[in-house]
């Protein structure tokens, strides 16, 4: 296929070599220069503008946050009109995932959302997960794409909002599951049992799965940097699963407490740390 | 070795023949009649009262509260200051642990604490978990009787109340688990996602351990019923987890969080149901 | 002086006839028609447009939301860049007053924020409280009209943003006593206290406050239509409230709790409520 | 009336001289000794033990916690079975509070609660509000006693423990209150509006009560030393109140919020502080 890729930052760099290891043809952009050499060594092109990376079959946009979505589709030499079909993975709110829905619709462009799951080096090694939704064409259409950069795809129904609303449901369980850890390890710790054999204990038995592993670890080395994924992206994506709940009216007082943790964490030093930092909270809050 | 056992319900049960198809010898006590004929026809010899089940090398007791666990103990023909060694593998307080850690040694009797992991079906195979705690020497001991019980047991320190504390740590993440899969599975089942979908793509991925696995399934089947285990034991085990943390002084708002729920639940009708019925509330109070 | 007055609901037609019986000429706009004719009667002229009204000295605006807020200043014919000086009585995000200050300052407008505490009655009386923030210059200005709509003017300091932060703030104050009260009532009440009796003890002693009589007698009567000032509005309160402490790095708990209850109360039917339904809530939960 | 008194620290000694005053006679008993100079300087007698106050027509408490209250009516020499009305003005729990019913009904001794709500000068001034509750007899003979200490006395009902139970809500109302202006001095401190004229606007309209006078006056001015009531005060009412409303399924967020407050406070350095030093948390978190 002729594709287009929009963002190349770390997740984007993995995705879209992916894209050139499966044989399609790769036109990349990206807002800051110096970010294509490697892409370009593997054979895609440059473009100057979104819309020139939107000239082909489909194009993959994957970017920060709602701002960064919003001006490649909006902006100047935006991507909305173009004849590719646009595949939004970045994790942005539902509500924006709602306007992009209706402006592509009301453009003639086909648009579906396929958020991911998975860090930069499972994005570099292919290995990511899709949690898909659009129209069932145009999800298939896209399935050759969303193939080469996941190890599975899960398609969820015809309105792309609903993988957004997904996607951010998910980094709330994860962040549940920091902060769970967090207040366990902080009580286990004052009573005096061993953090390291305890944290074994949990992941050999009934939370063995990988979450559990991950976030464990950095709670138990209190090793919460360099960031893998900043406090402020956390802090952005409790916010947008509020939002999300607010319009749907759905009360979330977990939510609400994982709100107030990574408040507490940036208003508190933790700006430049990664997410994980609200597990050593409930540690400082027992005066350890 | 001679061993007693004391608390024949469901857990006690499997746990009880276990131990005699490890070629042990076994006296049982259950204070309500009835509960040991399946032991006896395996071997077993029946007590008359605790302390009768303690004359041996080691009694292993498996009670269903912190009541109980004191009657066998400092009641009448309660097991203080008999020869054998006593095993509690009950989920009780730290602060019965303590107690009993005191009472024992008062009375020259050896004492470790051995709270399992593990629903019926895993007494009955075998197949627990055990966290224990208490001196060298006596964890040497009681290995036989710990490793016919159970997969694998993870000894933590010399002191004994910190397996109680591990054990209703364990407790409280797990029912931070089913709080945070129900508050996601609330929002996004309101947002139009099939919550069947949602799950799936939940366990096949990042949550893939088994924890998610059967409380998920119970919260997207709405089935709470029969209880497996029920909302007061939950409530009970919330509760002595927040008792050992303000002895400790860890504030825990997830576990606050918890305690609420659970009093809403049991409040509410539902004081038959199983503990993960509360992974409805937030669909509940979101008008589903 | 040369007024305009813009938002005639509830609480802005006694406003501006207590504008008009101070002696001031008043020019009157409304977005929906027919809600001037008293005003007219008084005295008052009726304007076409937001921008007519803002000819003279100064232009007070009493509006329900951001969304109205924003309309009649950067909308068709809005006020931006009158003569008039903008005196901003309503009750709108922070952001909101800060782009407000921002544009007014660039467009060569005075703007003040002087939002007022009270409910439709006091308005009547000019009763009112106003928290007004600006320029002091500017404040010397609006005085006459301030003085003529409330019993007392508090000057906070010269960024008329933060008046609208603490009117924000005194609206979560009295939601957090709604919720208080709610929760002690409950529990009296489940424990056998008659209601009544005890919502005297209680303002008769500490708790004398207006704000404990009427919130405390709403809850008790479980009286909460037709609604003085409805649960949307509060929700709405709340949020500008959490999302001015997000801005600035404030966690607020309690704000998260309110935030949940009125959700909770709007997804269960309590749309068309006076806010002060949420003290209802502790009852439902603990069965009552 | 010939009367006893037990529990002679600040408020009692106050409660003690006013009944005195009245013209009953005394005779006074606390534990520790070099209590009772003053008392016995205006006309009381000394006992020697809590038995020997009980001899007369009525004997009043005022005692710290549970464990002190606990001593003076089932410990050696207690007043359990004695001659005199047991008039209980202590903050205890509605557990003991039923516990000394049951007993003093059994012992054949009559029994009122009386807890009282002020600080120790209104103790000394003679105007203490007391929530009383007792059979109607009971309290009728209470009442030159009841009228000594306060300038008004609330019946609730004829069960003793409903005062206990009013007693505790009320503390918890006001630790909802120090919260509640925590939180929103945090926000429009950090927003940059003075704290001294924030609180003289909200004490000067709505929320006129003493209690937002005191407590704000001390979150203002950061002055929590020395404790007028001490954090572990606080802690131990707000665990009582927890503890009721569990027996009662009574779901309260607010109070689980206070609960983790005062951990927190005590578990980082608040211990020797007044139980105020919660509404100083909020701003702790927000960096400031």
């Amino acid at each position: 296929m002729n594709l287009g890729f929009i963002g190349l930052v770390q997740m984007g760099q993995g995705m879209a070599a992916n894209l050139l290891k499966a044989g399609h043809q790769l036109t990349v952009y990206n807002r800051s220069p110096g970010k294509d050499e490697a892409l370009l060594a593997l054979g895609a092109t440059r473009a100057a503008t979104p819309a020139q990376a939107a000239a082909g079959d489909a194009v993959v946009s994957m970017l920060a946050d709602d701002k960064a979505a919003e001006a490649i589709v909006f902006g100047e030499h935006g991507i909305l009109g173009s004849p590719a079909m646009h595949i939004s993975c970045s994790t942005i709110s539902v509500e924006l995932s709602e306007r992009l829905m209706a402006a592509h619709a009301q453009a003639g462009q086909r648009y579906i959302s396929a958020p991911v799951f998975g860090r930069p080096d499972a994005a570099a090694a292919g290995k990511l997960f899709v949690a898909a939704a659009g129209a069932e064409h145009d999800l298939n259409t896209a399935s050759p794409v969303l193939n080469a950069i996941s190890q599975r795809v899960f398609v969820l129904n015809s309105h792309p909002p609903a993988a957004n609303l997904v996607k951010l449901s998910g980094n709330f369980l994860i962040a549940s599951v920091i902060e769970a850890l967090g207040e366990a390890m902080a009580l286990v710790a004052k009573g005096g049992v061993d953090k390291a054999a305890y944290l074994d204990l949990l992941t050999s038995t009934l939370f063995s799965a990988p979450v559990y592993k991950t976030y464990g670890g950095l709670i138990l080395e209190g090793k919460f940097e360099p960031p893998g994924f900043a406090a402020p992206l956390g802090q952005k994506d409790i916010r947008l699963t509020l939002a999300a709940a607010e319009a749907l009216r759905v009360p979330m007082p977990l939510a609400s407490l994982l709100r107030d943790r990574f408040l507490t964490l940036m208003a508190t030093g933790g700006e430049g740390l990664d997410w994980s930092a609200i597990g050593g909270l409930a540690a400082r809050d027992s005066g350890q």
